[in-house]
Formats: C-alpha cells, sequence, structure tokens
C-alpha cells in the first residue's frame, strides 16, 4: 500500500502546536493509509508528540528553523524567511516528499510561497483559493476564487472555472460534468460589468456545463457544483455568510435564554440544537484549497481547532486521493483545445 | 398637522394590488399623520379598497393606465410607459403632491425612471441602492451600493460615504458622526483593488467618521453604521445573506422535525422558534432606498406580502420626517467643498 503523504506546517496558524499535534494525530487514526511530515522546531514538535503519547508511525518529522508571522508581509516571508515550516512544507511537494502541503499560516504568504516553489498548472495564470460551502439537501458548492486576486479578468475567470471544475468532477466521480455558475447580479445574460460579460460568452464558448449567471443565494440553492467570481466578491460573500451564519446563531442562543421558560425550552431541545449548531460548524468545512498549483495545498483557517485543522488535512487528502491535479492539468489543456478551435 | 404623502405605485411587484392595499391601509393605522396617493388603475384599486371596507381618509387615487412588466427593460419602460403606475407615483413628488413614492415593482426600470424624473443630488453622479440590515445587538447597518451600479469609480464610491453618512445621520439624530467602513479583502490600509484603494485615500481625506477598510462580516458586528460598497459586490453580500439566513433557517426547521422528539421539544420551544423567526424576518428589512436622488424613493421587494410592503412604507415615511433630502444636500455640498481645499 502506497501512503498517502502531507507535508504539515505545525507552526503554522493562531496556535502553532497546540492545534497543528492533535489535529495531525487525529487524522492519522482516520486515515490508515496516510503518512505526515511535520515540519517546524524539531524539538518543540517532539515534545507535543511525547506530551500526547503518540506513536511515531506514519510520522516523520522535518526541521524547520522559522516561522512566518501572521501580519508578515508575502513579499518580505518569501525573500526573508526560507527556512520558514510554511515553506519547507511546501518544499516536500517539490521534492517528491510529500503530495500535499496544509497549513494554517498567513494567506498571503502561504499563496506568494506555493506560487512560487510549485508554479501554476500550465494555461493557468494564476491560482484561485477555493472552497466547498454547504447548501440545501447536504449538497456543497465550490465557490472560487475567495480572496486571491481581487481583480481579475474574463480570461483568469474562465480558467478558475476550468480548474473547479475539474476538481469537482476529481472528487465526485458519479458528477462528471459540474454545473458552473457565473456569480452575477442577475440571472439575464445580459447582466454584470465588463470582465463578467466577457466570461459569460467565454463560457458559453466553452465545453464545461455552464448553467449560466447566477446570484448569490446559490451556494445554498444547490443549482450549481462550481462558482465562479472574482476574489474581491468572493471574499466578501464568504466573510457575509460567516457573520450571517455566526450572527443567527447569536440569535438562536439570546432567545434561549431569553426567560426561564426559554431555558427549560433549550434543555428540552438540546440534543436537536446540538445537531443543528454540528451541522453548521464551520469547522467541518475547513480548508481552501489553492487550485490551479502543480500540487496540492490547502489552507486551513487560522483561528482554528484540532478538529478544525482534522478536516483541513482531510481536504488535502481527498485531492490526493482523487489525483486531482493530474485531472485538472488535463482538463485546463482540453478545455482551452477546444476554446481555440 | 401637515400630511406626509406617499405616492404608492399601487400595481407593482409580484402580486400587485393584492399585497401594497392591504399593505397600505395597515401602514395609514399605524401613522396617523401620514397620508397615500395610490397610482394606478383606478376601478380595480376602488374595487380593493372596497372588498377591504377601506375609509377613504387620507387615501388619493390617481389614475395611471399602464403597468411596468417584472422582467420589462429599464429603457423600455421609461421610452413607453409614461403612463405607468411607476412613473405617476414618481410624478407625484416632482409635482410637490408627494414627498415620497415606494414602488415593488421592477428595480432596474423603477431606478431609471426615478433619475429620469426626478434627477441626482448636485455632487453625486449616479444615486445607490441602499438598506439597513440587522446584526449584533438589535445594531443596524446601512449598507449601500447594493446593485445599482455595477462598476463603481473611487469618487462614485465616495459618493456613496457621504450620502449614506448623511442618510443615517438624518434618521438617527443622537448618530451625527456615523462610522463609514470600506468594504474590502481585509482591514489593512494596503489592501485592495485600485477602486478601493483610492476611496480609503479619499474618505481619509474626506470629513467624514471613517473607520477604515472592514470585512463582510461587519454588518454583523456592528463595528460601522455605514458600509460602502460597489454595487456588484454589495448585491453579490445581499443575496448571499438572504440564502445563508434561509438556509440556516431550513436546517432549523429539518432538525425539530426529524423525529417525534424533536417535534415535541419544537412544540415546547414554540415561543422561543417563533421570536427568533420574528427577529429574522425579512420583511421587518424590506424596503431599499435609493439614495442621491431629489426624492425619496423606496423599492419594495417584489414578492413580499402586505406586513413587508408596510414595512417599504415606514421607510418612506421615516425618511421624509427625517428631512432626510435636505440634510444629504447639505451634507453633499459641504463635504465637497472640503475636499476640494
Amino acid at each position: 500500500m502506497t501512503l498517502k503523504t502531507i507535508a504539515v506546517d505545525a507552526m503554522g496558524g493562531d496556535f502553532g502546536l497546540d492545534v497543528t499535534i492533535p489535529g495531525a494525530l487525529t487524522f492519522l487514526q482516520q486515515q490508515t493509509d496516510a503518512a505526515l511530515i511535520l515540519v517546524g522546531d524539531e524539538t518543540k514538535i517532539r515534545s507535543a508528540l511525547t506530551k500526547a503519547s503518540a506513536s511515531m508511525e506514519r510520522i516523520t518529522i522535518c526541521p524547520a528553523s522559522e516561522v512566518v508571522g501572521m501580519d508578515e508581509e508575502p513579499t518580505s516571508a518569501l525573500k526573508n524567511k526560507k527556512n520558514s515550516s510554511m515553506r519547507v512544507a511546501i518544499n516536500q511537494i517539490k521534492e517528491g516528499q510529500a503530495q500535499a502541503a496544509v497549513s494554517a499560516g498567513n494567506t498571503g504568504a502561504l499563496m506568494a510561497t506555493a506560487r512560487f516553489v510549485l508554479k501554476t498548472i500550465a494555461g493557468i495564470d494564476r491560482p484561485a483559493i477555493a472552497k466547498f460551502l454547504p447548501g440545501r439537501n447536504n449538497h456543497v458548492t465550490l465557490v472560487l476564487d475567495l480572496g486571491a486576486n481581487v481583480d481579475c479578468n474574463s480570461t483568469q475567470l474562465l480558467q478558475f472555472a476550468i480548474a473547479g471544475s475539474q476538481q469537482v468532477a476529481a472528487l465526485s466521480p458519479e458528477n462528471i460534468r459540474p454545473r458552473v455558475g457565473l456569480l452575477n447580479v442577475g440571472t439575464e445574460d445580459i447582466k454584470g460589468n465588463a470582465a463578467v460579460k466577457e466570461t459569460h460568452q467565454l463560457l458559453q464558448r466553452s465545453n464545461l456545463n455552464f448553467v449560466g449567471n447566477v446570484e448569490g443565494n446559490a451556494i445554498f440553492t444547490a443549482e450549481v457544483d462550481v462558482l465562479v467570481v472574482d476574489g474581491f466578491t468572493g471574499n466578501a460573500m464568504l466573510k457575509s455568510i460567516e457573520g450571517a451564519v455566526k450572527f443567527v446563531g447569536t440569535v438562536v442562543k439570546e432567545e434561549f435564554t431569553r426567560s426561564w421558560f426559554n431555558k427549560l425550552a433549550a434543555i428540552i431541545a438540546l440534543p436537536t440544537l446540538k445537531n443543528f449548531k454540528r451541522r453548521l460548524d464551520p469547522r467541518r468545512f475547513n480548508g481552501a484549497i489553492f487550485l490551479g498549483l502543480r500540487g496540492v495545498v490547502v489552507k486551513s483557517h487560522g483561528g482554528t481547532d484540532a478538529t478544525g485543522f482534522c478536516f483541513a488535512l482531510q481536504e488535502a487528502y481527498k485531492a490526493i486521493k482523487a489525483d486531482s491535479i493530474t485531472k485538472i492539468q488535463a482538463g485546463v489543456a482540453q478545455q482551452l483545445t477546444a476554446l481555440e478551435e
């Protein structure tokens, strides 16, 4: 059995080893054909593993002396932190030691480093940040870009559509023609700004299963499998949704603690409320994929806990198992040839 | 007592008179110093009023023979429907018969007609669609633009900030320096695309209470009173939020009907769940203001019911009462002078 190996930036995120080590150990229990390379301060990693009474089975430690700060400028990290846990973790992919890298560190630095080390797939100009978001009937929609590119032209948006479509097809073999929607201010063909109108035409000419313009609520209505959007708008949508879900949760909490009767109702409704909370738990959807690179790089939320970090590792594991990079490469080449004809 | 008069496009929206008439009658009961001009098919309006056993006190009927279709092109409506209920309702403001107009009709046509008939305030190039959205601690944030302008330059975004700030100050006299936030992909000053970076600098130089860049979740965190965003992104955010809140509601419903025990819990928790639902009821936040025009024009959601339509009328009423147009005019002039110095 060949092990699927993920390089972990063990020092990244708001809580570093306190989150990455327990998350990594849970992950290894769940996936018996996975191995991890823990990258960072060797002494500290060893001590964290000992504290957790972890066996060293399927674990390798790879030393890295530096850590990229959460607020560090991406260019500075790229230039001055060549031995950072983040950089060394990504290097593991390039050197063939790992098939994926996961980090909870600085998003900008991770993107800059991943692009620099791994390069983009032929035909893709810039990678996008992609994330599965949950909607009606347990459907998930892959939304991209979520903030890597604040200005996008139609060529880039088309590339996101192709890469996203291939990623979904790779991960769900029963869905070989994922429905692609283009985020717009209305569903009519003539809507939108110049870049979006151009993208609409490119998508119509492509071989993708393009279903047309959709509005922001399409994430939840299960009408598309891939939602293409520029990084500025995508980021605003993601943060708005996170804020809205959190706010609704607060209202639920406020209402169920408003009076002694409501508190009593809450006790009786506790299993239901817990299940409700679990279904919308952002940790279950943790792990954004940097799509378009020649390697699987997954960004975990910086403030997540061990459970959330484990989900990010699962996201990387699924991408390796689905051989998504090879499929995106083939898909991009095929789509671009079709468009040129 | 001078009556505050609102012209109502009685024929607009998905349900026309079935919604506008009961909504109008409820509104008149709630606001005893308000009067309504019901614009549309006189026979049908009279018949709807008779059916509702309405007194004609504070009600005038203004005949209009045409109706703008919900999918009609704005330019076509503007050119060919000069006697539409929408157009005639807006004319009432220009002719001094009403101080505001409310319509649940076609958004694009309403905006085009309102701009054509009323013109924009001096110093404002294009009006924006603005809406109060609810957040933590019963705070509301005025978000603009929500879709009138899919491409915005920094001058327009600055104008939105000024108009939005004046609107909030007019409506809440205790808040004379509303906090203005600029929607961005991060809070650092250097983030964003070119238009947003320029806007950031203009806002810093302005006399507004500019608190800097904020992310999409700022709508819910009560950190700003006015959130400035281009119409493309603003529309995507609004639709995403509406979709997310609806989705969370579906999950609550699904969980509380999953088993007989959960259904029992739901019965006990019913008052709590009802209050939860009421607090997030989109009808309570119905009514988008077209900000920057020389008159109060409010757009009701096309698919709302009488309760929702009544809230849209309240929004117009509050704007008249606060004399918001005069205040925006003065504010724009003052801010623009300050920026030129």
